[in-house]
């Protein structure tokens, strides 16, 4: 094992898991993980094992990964737009329960007039912005109104609603999605999916009193983005990236051989680029490609070039995508190295 | 051709590839390009076929690709540390030019403990610190000494400094090396090589007077980043990310199919994400991991769902290796898919 590297507990991982299935059962709600974290067809069985009725992915690649892998139930929570990516999306769905998502009468109809002539009608679900600003419809009305449309053309089905990123409150989100379930109850369409997703929010689960399922990703490994949003602490992290320490130039610095190729530069708007579980008082300040640069001038730690270390990375989506492969360590002391099957699909 | 992908205009790769041989010769010195950016042998041929003397690798795994895509001449500008590397370094220098930088006895020591039983020597460059806080000796003092270790090791040829990156201005840069220069005559040890570094000052390689050698990486397909440090206009260019619009949500927003795991998020300290060239007056203002934010509320420019657009990277190094595929289009129109050969080279 050489560094920079992946190490993945899979103890903690199953324990996550385990965490997620029973916060979503006390809620009421089935449990649809969103592997765009891992990118492993090991973890989404495990996932699936653990009673998640299906997963969710963030694009076309990773459910043809994952579809290959077995996998039987995948929502694509993403505008499939364009000739190429279509004619993927029919040979996807029939090889798994396939849905997917729109927030525009323009998507519905692309999938609309491709999934006309296949022999099963697609789902569609309507995403909604419950106030997040990403994609989405912004009112019930709308929600209400692209539902209606969805179920009037041909080769879809629709399937529900669906939001993310829920990050304005759970009370807030479930009014809105309420209200849209009231608007289309008032059309006379029922609505059997309703969709909420996230991480930060697995403690409000109750408070979605309108959804069916929910969908978390990052839950399973954890990162220094949730703890400093209190939702876990640093023995939940699953997820380490080992480095060495490579040069000691000046006194208070120290240069690990792991840059942002690795740790990647997504902040999440905290300070420094991850957390030395070995020395918490050292900050990653800055990072070039292949250099982390430590300010360890506050820090008793005083590593020898050579040294190893883990690093719990700010935002571990990206760090798992980047790396590309990992060590999973398993309960019984076992190491193995596990490709990360579906980095590559960057469609 | 679907989206997000990397495509690369060669014609204005070469043009940028000239320019360095050009600017590098007329300041008396050779060229050593930096394969970080492209991670591509196809490249590195053709900055070898232009007049360069060998080429920068920042790993061991880059290295690897480019010894055995026929590249003769290779610099490793790294502190190379651990067992496992330095076994794969004897093996690599057995296959081409080899030579390694260092910053400590530390690691002279490794590598002199395992290239006294190889059969040839290694080249060792000391890294010198001229002013930037990364890695590197901090004094002329210490960089003569470190010479003088690395002569006496076994094993070991003292191949001279190097020095990276020079963000302190050539002057300075240029009489730090000067007096390590000089000091290391004092003591009777010829400095070979003296080689310097980056793309943004390669309009005043004139001042470096004691180099040697220049390594510049980014310069072959520039970015944003270059263009807001007056280093080259966006028609130098030469790699962009192609992506598609997949909603329009709301007045003044768009969203693309290009998110942190296409653009990454370097900033590089720049306002945004990417230049839209189409409409540079659009802002990339956030990106989750496979959503980009756009602000359009500026901007004339009103895309529609599935319009195409192309976005000149702020830091196009990391954004390659992320990718990991390339469009090439060729002077005659032609348009060849090639894989990013070293993107998975972790280590």
């Amino acid at each position: 094992m050489d560094t920079p590297c992946l190490m993945i507990d899979v103890g903690v991982a199953e324990r996550n898991i385990a965490r997620f299935q029973v916060l979503a059962e006390k809620a009421g709600l089935a449990t649809r993980p969103h592997v765009k974290t891992h990118k492993m067809p090991y973890f989404a069985h495990l996932q699936c094992k653990a009673g998640a009725i299906g997963i969710t992915c963030q694009k076309i690649g990773e459910a043809e990964i994952m579809a290959d892998a077995g996998i039987g139930d995948i929502l694509i929570t993403y505008n499939i737009v364009g000739e190429e990516k279509l004619k993927r999306l029919v040979a996807l769905a029939k090889r798994c329960r396939l849905s997917v998502t729109c927030d525009s009468l323009s998507v519905a109809e692309g999938l609309s007039q491709r999934f006309a002539q296949a022999s099963m009608p697609l789902t569609v679900l309507v995403e909604c912005d419950t106030g997040a600003g990403r994609c989405g419809v912004r009112t019930p009305q709308e929600a209400a109104a692209l539902a209606a449309a969805i179920a009037d053309l041909p080769g879809l089905t629709f399937g529900g609603l669906m939001t993310y990123p829920p990050m304005v409150g759970a009370d807030r989100v479930d009014g809105w999605l309420r209200a849209a379930v009231d608007q289309l109850g008032e059309v006379g369409l029922p609505v059997p999916v309703v969709s909420t997703g996230g991480t930060p929010n697995l403690d409000e689960l109750g408070a979605f009193s309108s959804a069916t399922e929910h969908r978390a990703g990052t839950y399973i490994f954890n990162d220094r983005s949730l703890i400093a949003r209190g939702a876990c602490s640093v023995s939940d992290c699953a997820a380490v990236v080992v480095a060495t320490v490579v040069s000691r130039p000046a006194p208070g610095r120290a240069i690990i051989d792991a840059g942002s190729k690795a740790l990647s530069s997504d902040t999440l708007g905290l300070e420094g680029f991850g957390l030395i579980r070995e020395a918490p008082d050292a900050q990653i300040v800055a990072l070039s490609e292949e250099h982390g640069i430590l300010d360890i001038s506050a820090s008793q730690w005083d590593p020898r070039i050579g040294e190893r270390i883990t690093i719990v990375p700010n935002h571990v989506c990206v760090v798992v995508n980047l790396i590309g492969e990992a060590y999973l360590r398993h309960a019984d002391g076992r190491i193995e190295l596990m490709p990360v099957a579906a980095k590559q699909q960057i469609r």
